[in-house]
């Protein structure tokens, strides 16, 4: 495989990535995850959470669905995990209780469930749970989200947008996410709902955010020097703008955006991708 | 003067401030500082940069118009400061530039001047120019901002929105700033413009982030504890969303939201407030 040379340090930048502060994998899903036939991404979310010794917390916070969470715990128990638990956080209120944060301090996997993102932040943001989920990550747990769970994962988050191949201007709506990664923007249902529009306009908007767009079925997985693999059935669509040029900041309401040299990558399963030199891993 | 006692500190979260990391004094300033009178805001900063000793580098990048920089250069030259020297960043190329990267090594204070925020992120964000900004701020730098300058210093910032007093849904676009702070969001020309209602709604969709709504020819001194102090002519207000109760994540389109609890700080020049526990300094 041919693969872009290193750049010189002086000559580029190495992109700061969390691992001096994160240990523990990170593995946001795009959605729609197989669970019915050989579940792949749950099973592997599973054995990094340490198979058969795993205690999985299962938060389903993003989802209004009161049964949400039951869905995970039983594929999980059918896993043989060693325990599956829910945690029910409904308010603020929640975030901040003894109990509910006695769930994670044995948990060796958390799992955030699809829905909407903006009740994660919403409920979830700078609650005393947001940072024991965040403690439990800098110590090695594996922290996993599909969808809305995904999204959540790093400090900028996408909470609204539109669908599209062509940037816009105020095509996507960033929040605050929980901030367990920096310096990426993930995005999730990807090609199946074509974002690749309103990823460029985030990326073009400030390029130090690396873009990840997930597709449905399939996973990153984050290791703790910022390496990705990908895995599931489909592919992970890389937006480097580290080169780009954008008129961003002259286009006037919800106009077009020109974007120019984004370096775009897409990684089939089983391809890896260096975050911090933003280049595909040989082998 | 009566102030709120701190919580015990098992009820209630201590803010994550970037004091770990940062030892340099932030200044955003609301915008509009006064250029003519007594120049307090500015006079104050040219001093927290070692007065006549003070090194201090200008960008103007987030202003169109050529002479931005050197208007405040004659200001600080008049202050009597060992120089004052603007630095032009039109391009990203520009922004990873060595001669450009040259110019910080010896600062002793960095100002950003008003303009487009959109400028400064989408051409310096994720290049090396922003790194050793960071890098300068860490090792004790003052860095200071006007207007776009102002919101571009934390990691959310605010790039549109709408005045209005009321908050609504999608009412303000944020994107990625350079990150010298976390876990706060900047606005300015606060009361002038009517900006209460986008900065609740922001703080809404993740109460993790306070927000700080500095008016016109009115600054704050962020030191290295997280502890502000509000100087120049007008107010700060501070919103506090750790309590605070909305509906944010059920509101379609541009609807309102409806925000309960959010607690309201409104901070005179000379006060002083922690932002770790989130309350005024007494005395």
């Amino acid at each position: 495989m041919s693969v872009r040379e290193a750049p010189a340090s002086t000559e580029r930048l190495e992109h700061e990535t969390p691992s001096a502060i994160r240990r523990g994998v990170l593995m946001p899903i795009g959605g729609a995850e197989d669970k019915f036939d050989d579940k792949l991404i749950l099973a592997t979310f599973a054995q990094l959470a340490g198979g058969k010794a795993a205690r999985v917390v299962i938060v389903p916070t993003a989802s209004s669905i009161e049964t949400a969470g039951l869905r995970y715990k039983a594929i999980f128990l059918g896993m043989e995990v060693e325990s599956a638990e829910v945690v029910y956080i409904g308010s603020r209120d929640d975030a901040n209780s003894e109990h509910v944060i006695d769930h994670v301090k044995d948990a060796t996997g958390i799992f955030l469930t699809g829905g909407n993102q903006m009740r994660l932040s919403a409920m979830i943001g700078g609650t005393r749970f947001e940072q024991v989920v965040r403690d439990a990550n800098e110590r090695g747990v594996i922290v996993a989200g599909t969808s809305a769970g995904a999204s959540i994962l790093s400090a900028h988050m996408v909470a609204l947008g539109a669908s599209g191949g062509t940037p816009k201007l105020r095509m996507a709506q960033m929040v605050a996410g929980f901030g367990l990664i920096s310096n990426v923007i993930i995005d999730q249902h990807f090609r199946q709902r074509d974002r690749i529009g309103r990823l460029l306009s985030l990326v073009a908007s400030n390029p130090g955010l690396l873009g990840l767009g997930i597709d449905e079925d399939t996973a990153v997985i984050i290791d703790e020097h910022g390496v990705i693999e990908v895995i599931g059935r489909h592919s992970v669509t890389i937006v480097d703008g580290s080169e780009i040029f954008s008129d961003i900041f002259q286009v006037k309401a919800y106009g077009e955006i020109t974007v120019s040299n984004a370096r775009l990558h897409l990684l089939t399963p089983g391809r890896r991708f260096d975050m911090r030199t933003r280049s595909l891993v040989a082998g």
